[in-house]
């Protein structure tokens, strides 16, 4: 199932990591956070309960997957993972690496922001970024 | 393990709807939004991923049935669901259910308030959630 009006049914939503028949994840650009990205389920549903048992299974492998190789290769002060999708009711998890030095730790990424970010901590985490999408691709794989 | 220091190591956190040993359901007491629970795992950890396999699956079990169970019993615009803990670095999940007239939406409970909510639209939810924690308790209880 498909929505024509649907941004996530319509497009990427962001660089490419990793692409399979129900899912795919994607790196956000949003500006401050470098290691912000998302598991997208190919199919049009709103909630995460909407899935089947043997899917949430799935996409919580996923998520668990991207959440420990950003772990092993960044060493970030925090995780944090949500489904929100109030403004996109299609199911799509945030998994974001958080920084004690990130503009906005140790507050949401969603509220206000509580300081600048100098670009050398921004530049340091994304020469990182390269080779962590091969890794992040590779595990993904072998979910498969 | 536990934490001295560490608030949900110390204290429930919220009005106790369900008490496992792995796990507990509390209801927040966060202003304007009657319907936001959250699942305490008991161990301390930090992240989702430190769990093992199993307590993985066990922990989104009971994330999906307290959403379930919102979904069922108030009708909510939209779940949101999400663990950060970058201020208290101990797993939980925040299980939130959103209305189109709560003072956030669509934007997160963590982003400036948009409108004031008016008592009745809380009180008519606030009236439901006894039954729904007796509902929970049941449901939360048969996944042990």
């Amino acid at each position: 199932m498909t929505h024509q009006s649907c941004p996530l049914c319509d497009a990427l939503g962001g660089v490419l990591v990793f692409q399979a028949k129900k899912f795919r994840v994607i790196r956000a650009a949003e500006a401050g956070f470098p290691a912000f990205y998302r598991v997208v389920w190919t199919e049009h549903v709103a909630e995460f309960s909407d899935l089947s048992d043997a899917d949430q299974l799935l996409c919580m492998r996923v998520v668990v997957s991207v959440e420990k190789t950003l772990r092993q290769l960044l060493q970030p002060t925090k995780i944090n993972i949500a489904a929100l999708g109030n403004m996109v009711p299609h199911l799509h998890w945030h998994i974001i690496a958080r920084f004690d030095w990130d503009s906005h730790f140790p507050a949401p990424v969603w509220a206000p922001a509580l300081r600048k970010v100098t670009p050398e901590e921004l530049l340091a985490v994304q020469q990182r970024l390269l080779p962590l999408a091969d890794e992040l691709a590779h595990r993904l794989s072998l979910l498969l």
